[in-house]
């Protein structure tokens, strides 16, 4: 329980089944980028760090490290930030691997840039081609601006296989705003057969906090189209046959009684009512006739 | 679990406090009201029953029943239609009610009609007041073909202590749709000072059986504005700028890749999207010009 963290939230889930290919996360991608858009948020306010669970894998598989120990890396490298690059260091150490491999993971880790990683890693490993790909489609959507290369982010969650990203607010005040990523053989762990699949989680309570923060939270408050009102005791049906008939074309009518005129029309303008209709009895008389007792049909 | 019982439900609900007249339940029965006219849901196919607590207390009284007996009678009596008239009796006598006061209960909660039970209870009693009240009102509202006296109407919550309402199928196959009605002296059994109160639960089982039943379910697959394809795999990134350009004017794009021209124009009939915007080399050539990586900014 801290800020933007709560015992219970709501979450929006968007998950892209069947396609292979990163455009899948690249679509992912611009649904977040087009909401924070929505909501006013800039790309000065945030932005969405990418990597991808291969490029761990190309590490390890430079030292020869092997293949079962890859999750529980993955797990102890997304601390980075949490613990102490030395306690992150023993983790690995402890788990199996050398020191020079440990070195290795962390130095790829910090870098920022993707051709730098294309030099540690070379152009041909599927995580420098999957990447550039990524950032080549963020040039065609338009939302390159958005994104940026960070290998420190591997997201916490055992399943990710190929990209993974997370928004995260530029001034550094908020935990992670969304966070997602590729998990093709996550379906087979529940005896299924393997689809290729990615999709991110983006929770409502930290966005509300960048909201708050950035003073974009929408006001929802209720809007009232009309107040109906009595100007005597005895109009109090007539009233009713008014507002009724105003409710079935669908506006929103607040029905007053026994308060002052004054009140009233106080009472409009503080809650900004769209309009104001005073029941009078001669105006009614004549308005209604014989057949005052019932509203208009809808 | 039985139909439109479920472990687990969403329910509409509505109070209004502060207002101690029965104008507040005709506001709420307006309310339901509403809602079933926008469903397209008539008053042949649901209808409301309508009766009191007051009814009840008034014929407890002319048989000097204490006071305190009063909820668990009317718990007792919310299950006729569920026991037996014998095992209704049988419960009332347990509880040290005279057969006389039995007979008398049972007489008075078989009443369908209004005059009928001003006779039996007389035109002073709250009760008859109050209904007579909410009736004339109905009739101002416009919605009285679709609410009918019923003192068998007690609902089985013991808090209830005026008018209470239940909504139910006119044939009869489904549960209450919806019931609530006026709770003056609930909120100090919470600590609190008593304020006037009514309202409703509305849940959403019964409701969506009615639906299907008169089949007037929504229908609320998704509408798909465009449909983008690319004629050539290398306009791939066109179509993502294509697509990423409608998304930011608010419309909701399919982005389609690795599919025959043939299956994307059946999708488009199959879905009914609005329009399908195929992207070609030359027309993107001509248009896009040196400007064909970034699609216009908002």
């Amino acid at each position: 329980m801290t800020r933007g963290r709560r015992r219970e939230h709501y979450q929006w889930n968007m998950d892209i089944f069947g396609m292979p290919k990163v455009r899948a996360e690249s679509e992912l991608l611009q649904a977040i980028i087009l909401l924070f858009e929505r909501l006013g948020i800039t790309s000065s306010d945030v932005g969405i760090r990418v990597s991808s669970r291969k490029v761990l894998q190309a590490v390890l598989n430079m030292y020869s490290v092997p293949e079962h120990l890859f999750t529980e890396v993955c797990v102890i490298v997304d601390k980075l930030g949490k613990l102490t690059r030395e306690e992150i260091e023993k983790k690995l150490v402890t788990i199996g691997l050398s020191s020079e491999a440990v070195l290795g993971i962390i130095e790829v880790l910090s870098l920022k840039s993707l051709p730098k990683l294309e030099e540690v890693l070379g152009s041909d490993v599927e995580a420098v081609a999957d990447l550039k790909k990524l950032f080549s489609f963020a040039e065609q959507y338009g939302y390159a601006d958005w994104i940026c290369f960070d290998a420190s982010v591997v997201r916490g969650l055992a399943y990710y296989t190929g990209i993974v990203f997370e928004a995260f607010d530029r001034d550094g005040k908020l935990r992670a705003i969304c966070g997602g990523g590729r998990y093709d053989r996550l379906l087979s762990t529940f005896g299924s057969e393997d689809i290729p699949a990615c999709g991110f989680g983006f929770g409502d309570a930290v966005i509300v906090e960048l909201l708050k923060e950035k003073g974009l939270l929408p006001d929802l408050s209720r809007q009232i189209d009309d107040i109906v009102f009595p100007l005597d005791e005895e109009l109090e049906g007539p009233a009713c046959s008014v507002a009724s008939s105003l409710r079935r074309q669908g506006r929103s009518v607040d029905l007053v009684e026994d308060k002052r005129l004054k009140w009233v029309f106080k009472h409009a303008e503080r809650i900004n009512a769209g309009r104001l209709i005073l029941v009078g009895k001669s105006e009614w008389e004549r308005v209604a006739g014989g057949s005052r007792t019932r509203a208009p049909a809808r």
